[in-house]
């Protein structure tokens, strides 16, 4: 058989990677990323409001034609024949909704909207609606309840809708000139495929379900009658969207001539649906029924995927059908701050630069688990999973007179893996079998401590991803969904997975030891978690510095 | 009248200070200090056993002669006719007991023990006795409860029958050398007026009743049955000991002939009993019935008197009759880390040298109470009082990600403030009314922030003891009352201190607006007080961490 490739479009927070994959072996051939090259790293900012990101389409665009030129002088692909290119998968960041006209064009491009960030790509991190993200969330508890079961309880100020009402809210001129909003990861497969009437655009399932609403349950999008109350002018939006939304194995559209021309692939290969960057992330790094991907950088975002018998998974920030594997619900937890955290103490707190890391880690790592007597909750941004409660804040305790720096630091970093085991056992609870943990993102690699210290505080091993190209493979996986689904071939996405996600050579397994430390200071973290994150009751904590000391004391 | 002088002289942890009052102005005259000249300022510790805190007598002595050299060449004291001084008063730190011969050699004075620390005094800060003090509390509580009553639930090992039978413990040669054990505050005395026997070494009420569980109720010293059970050689030791103990308005004795000329004073002056340094310090800065003196150092020591309606005070480390002014009972509380907690911080945690608490203090006075959202537990080297618990640790609460280093800080000070507030309120529960606040010691005269926080946290002024030598002022005030009790002069305690005891001119007032936040601050410490330091119950923490995201949120 003649070798096959896909091509994974992965639009990250400030760059673009493409990259081959040869569908047939599982092999990257190559990759090729482009920083954004306008504002800071494709992001505008405001002086006034530091909750502000914004991005320009054009930046993503420009940038795509430069990986892809770049991408073509690479060593890998000297006498590569681009017509062995079969599909082509997109991913991007989001919410990133985006305002455009009934032609497709980004309100940024109209000349009178050119220098208004309003008129531009609302980055996922923009925080400006959180008034929205609130009024939402007060409605919804109100008279649609069944909306926030699917969001953890808390609509957030990341996503759609709240970005859109605060537009309509703040700006009413590039609001009434828009069309229609569409998210980033729908608006590359619809320009890519020639699309020239908004009303042809086909919604993703992932972005949709995870960030809009979205749920065959209750007709697709919020109804009219919820959105009304919320502000008259959404009806326009709402009206705008379609009722059908569509995973990552169904076809977008075909590569229109422009396209195919400017990359040199052939016109008419299938694009695939795009996909949030973090779920096509877990794809590429080999999520499934039991496999749980922990994408983990400044904060966390934890996937899985379950079947209809995990419908009732409680407080996960957000369950949406066919959003990670077509076929499955798709499962998005996740900690508010986990790389984050650390850099708060080193910066904020210690007020060195981030250099330190290596040195408090290589202290740190010389501590048993329970010798520095310390306990803390990593809730410094609010607990996002379980609790879904951003009016939560940092604890630390048992410090004595010679606490160090680097005792505290681990502490933290402890803190994290008991946020994160707490999550693992909320899945478990709601029937998500989980017999493998992948991390990946960032800080997997540059922190083995960390590691260590998941895999003995989830007396599991701890796979790390082989790739660094994780979300970009598995847009390329998903470009091979779609040539799939339009040719005779039988590629599914399981023997896809076991193709590309190989198993990382670094691995990290539970000690004994420390494991059992580690049993009886969760013991403790739950304790401190359930006291000051819920409301359930009376918590009896004169026992909890007598512990750590005990544990402290038992350990020489 | 002519003017008439009593000498003081202070044996501090360091250093001896000697001064000249004026009786009947409440003049100082002059005074000097001098520090120890032997081991490290004094103190010669052990590189095996970090706990070993010991003094050498000859250093003592050889540091009095010293420093009364030095004060006679004092400009202020030239042409004084130092006939006219009437009276000396001496204090000492403790429990710093010395082991000597009946013939009131120190042990460190004889050959064979010359290099054994054990035969030097054990300096109150000595801590090698925690296993004696835990079995000197364990049998109280078994079969003398009342004994536990008067110290705060729990015997020390600072205190003296914890030292003594550590000795017998570990070293039977020195302790059966040893014909008794007389505290340093009772040792001087004695050596001034000629004692030259042991049995007749007049022993003082504040250091017997505060570290040697001497009380009337029972008879004096703890009784035979209850030291023979601890070790039965602990038997000649109490033997040695006399019936009766004596305030600081009682005669030791006469200055000896041998030290009248040494220190060129008359023969035959009365020398005041003895006392503690932190009681005499209190009564130098205006202790009375309705005046709390808080001596804040590395820990604080709080010190009041009471009439007999006061009892039943609970829960706090030391109630000991006459033991500050005569006729009344002496009240001592105290908080484990004041200084040291601060000092804990910037060392230990974010390892700058001590310098850098002028900078923390400058911006953490910038902050208005609440706005950190920050609160802390005092409690890193254990509680003190009111709950007697050496087991319990830090806790800092309410952390961001923004959190700053001295926001930190200023929750520590803070922190120590809360603590004070819980042991003033003790207090008055237990009857003492207190109306007047004076802070000496060392920190209050360098951290104005912290002492405008405990203004605001108390709600009432907090004044500062005008001289930085309370505690030798408060030991002329005891020579002057030694000569009174064998003279026709009717020079009262009371007297005394109006005389010497000024108003400071730096006085903080509460300020209103702090006030009223530092209430609702306060409630929320009492919680967590409450919560992880007793036993009494459940407590609902859940409010905790949204009430101090609300009080940051409603100052603004």
């Amino acid at each position: 058989m003649r070798n096959i490739y896909s091509i994974g479009i992965d639009f990250g927070s400030n760059a673009v990677r493409v990259l081959v994959l040869n569908i047939m072996s599982g092999e990257v051939l190559a990759s090729s990323s482009m920083g954004y090259g306008r504002a800071n790293a494709g992001v505008y900012t405001s002086k006034k409001n530091v909750d502000v990101a914004r991005q320009d389409v054009d930046d993503y665009i420009e940038s795509l034609t430069r990986v892809f030129a770049k991408l073509k002088e690479h060593e890998s692909l000297k006498g590569f024949d681009w017509r062995s290119v079969v599909g082509i998968g997109v991913d991007a960041t989001g919410s990133t909704p985006i305002p455009i006209t009934e032609q497709m064009i980004p309100l940024s491009n109209i000349p009178e909207f050119k220098d208004n960030l309003n008129a531009k790509a609302w980055m996922w991190k923009d925080h400006t609606s959180e008034a929205e993200a609130q009024q939402i969330t007060r409605l919804a508890k109100e008279i649609r309840a069944g909306y926030l079961q699917r969001c953890g309880g808390k609509y957030s100020s990341e996503w759609f809708w709240a970005k859109v009402l605060h537009c309509a809210n703040i700006d009413p001129e590039v609001y009434n000139a828009a069309f229609t909003w569409v998210e980033f990861s729908d608006y590359i497969p619809a320009l890519l495929t020639g699309v020239t009437n908004a009303n042809d655009i086909k919604r993703n399932k992932c972005a949709a379900g995870h960030k809009a609403l979205f749920n065959d349950m209750w007709g697709g999008y919020p109804d009219t009658a919820f959105l009304y109350q919320l502000n008259p002018d959404l009806i326009k939006v709402r009206e705008s969207l379609p009722q059908k939304t569509y995973a990552i194995d169904k076809v977008a559209g075909y590569l229109s001539s422009v396209w195919a021309d400017k990359f040199g692939l052939c016109e008419g290969i299938p694009v695939a649906m795009g996909a949030l960057d973090a779920h096509v992330g877990a794809i590429g790094s080999g999520v499934n029924q039991n496999t749980l991907v922990k994408i983990i950088g400044t904060s966390s975002c934890d996937i899985i995927v379950g079947d209809n018998s995990a419908q009732d998974i409680q407080g996960v920030s957000g369950v949406a059908d066919d959003s990670v594997l077509p076929g499955y619900l798709g499962i998005e937890a996740g900690q508010s701050a986990v790389g984050d955290l650390f850099k708060w103490f080193v910066v904020e707190l210690l007020g060195e630069d981030e250099s330190i890391h290596t040195k408090l880690i290589s202290s740190a790592n010389r501590l048993k688990p329970g010798e520095s007597g310390l306990l803390a909750l990593d809730w410094n941004n609010g607990n996002r999973d379980v609790l879904s409660d951003s009016n939560l804040r940092g604890l630390i305790i048992g410090q004595s007179l010679h606490t160090k720096d680097y005792e505290v630091y681990r502490a933290l970093l402890e803190a994290t893996a008991f946020g994160a085991k707490k999550i693992i056992d909320q899945l478990e609870t709601g029937g998500v079998a989980i017999d493998r943990i992948v991390c990946c993102g960032g800080i997997p690699q540059k922190n083995s401590l960390l590691m260590q210290i998941y895999a003995d505080v989830f007396n599991r091993p701890v796979f790390i991803a082989e790739s660094n190209e994780t979300v970009a493979v598995g847009a390329a996986m998903a470009g091979a969904l779609a040539y799939s689904s339009i040719s005779n071939s039988d590629i599914s996405l399981d023997a896809l997975q076991k193709l590309c996600c190989k198993a990382s050579p670094v691995k990290y397994e539970p000690n004994d030891v420390n494991v059992h430390s580690y049993e009886k200071l969760y013991e403790i973290y739950l304790k401190l978690h359930d006291a000051f994150g819920t409301m359930d009751g009376n918590v009896n904590l004169y026992s909890v510095m007598k512990q750590l000391i005990h544990i402290k004391n038992s350990i020489f």
